[in-house]
């Protein structure tokens, strides 16, 4: 188990083999056995396979192929949706409309995500996270009809993989890890941590190929970038107070 | 792989028999494979096993005597500081001090809690997760003396097994599966859904141990209330305002 964790990709391309139906719902009952909060179970997931649903969502996920090209796209959700509505129904009064809440149920729907993805890989899928759900969430509540307390928080693309790309480096592991409480950084230690990758053809082509001086800079002036940041930060928090979490 | 996790149960009492220190390791070399966004790997683990620090940590966890008794407790947390740090060594300006930066280090941040804890599961061990994490982050920051652009968000007690409880229910999937889009809910299909819950001997019972006429009502006014829910709510987000993310 340990060896296929450590051997795992995130697969882009996606042969024409659909997914069983009958697969993808032991895997989503699989998935389902996992931890949550108090047995709420607070979180939903819609699997989109309709064409049509899928190139609605597609510029949500600014058009990355996997949108379309995926068998399934899987948007997870914070959910307090049916919890409340069940309350409501039950004599019991609702306060689930909060922070707290959506803090609750979006830990719940990424436990219950990345289960899916870890049980999906062990039957042979691949899946690709999409880190633009949070960017572009009214865009995928208005393609996926999503009523109040019902915010997305990431979609996973799923199919049989057509591509065998190299395992991806990480950080060596005392980057992440700390030992009784947080040790914070020198400047020594950063550049130890970082010094194999940036040391690496893969990355030194990498930042020629953006024409910027290190890699960090690829980061901080092209992918991530403080404008960016700061704007769908914004239209995150929107979206949390039009969904009724904020 | 697919019964293992069906079958898979939360574990809150532990033997004596500690983690060893290499296993610990691989267990967290294997999670940290897992997707994270843009390969920046924005999440660190503080693994505490003494015991002034987990007394430290209790309280902050309402002394659910899980603290004290596992010989592991791993507090996972959002974090942005060495990736800022690595990017200011680097002349490069981080942006990553706002909510979508928090959303995209939680994300990560769980991601690679819920593969360390299908891997723990795997070698023998068990693990319960601690909801009361965003509950009290600012007494855990304390505690672990985590610097500004780190946020825990949730935390795992491991250990190995001292109890064999039973499964957990879980209501039928298509409570939370929706295909293509989200179809909401009527009256009689949540009825239909939680039937099996609440006509369980162990839920009638529950239902009067708490002294209250609906099952719900024990969600809404003994364990998760609105009152608990907001007042938890403004501390929450005193503590991204605190910790530079909001």
């Amino acid at each position: 188990m340990l060896d296929f964790l450590n051997q795992r990709r995130t697969i882009r391309k996606y042969s024409n083999e659909p997914i069983p139906n009958q697969l993808m719902t032991e895997l989503l009952q699989a998935a389902a056995q996992s931890s949550n909060t108090g047995n709420m179970q607070a979180y939903s997931v819609v699997v989109t396979s309709n064409v049509d649903i899928k190139n609605q969502l597609a510029p949500a996920h600014f058009n990355q192929p996997m949108v379309k090209a995926a068998p399934a796209v899987l948007t997870f959700c914070a959910d307090f949706n049916r919890f409340s509505q069940w309350c409501q129904l039950r004599n019991a009064s609702p306060g689930y409309d909060n922070f707290q809440s959506f803090m609750a149920s979006a830990i719940d729907a990424l436990i219950f995500a990345q289960t899916f993805a870890v049980a999906a890989e062990s039957q042979g899928l691949g899946i690709c996270y999409l880190g633009t759900t949070t960017y572009n969430a009214g865009e995928i509540i208005d393609a996926l009809q999503l009523p109040k307390l019902v915010v997305p928080v990431t979609t996973i693309t799923v199919g049989y993989p057509d591509e065998t790309p190299k395992l991806t480096d990480r950080l060596p592991l005392e980057a992440v890890v700390h030992y009784e409480m947080y040790h914070d950084y020198s400047p020594k230690d950063i550049d130890n941590l970082y010094a194999e990758k940036e040391n690496s053809d893969f990355y030194k082509n990498f930042v020629a190929e953006n024409n910027k001086e290190t890699l960090a800079q690829v980061f901080t002036d092209v992918r991530y970038s403080r404008k960016n940041n700061e704007f769908f930060s914004d239209r995150f928090i929107n979206v949390l107070q039009q969904q009724g979490f904020m």
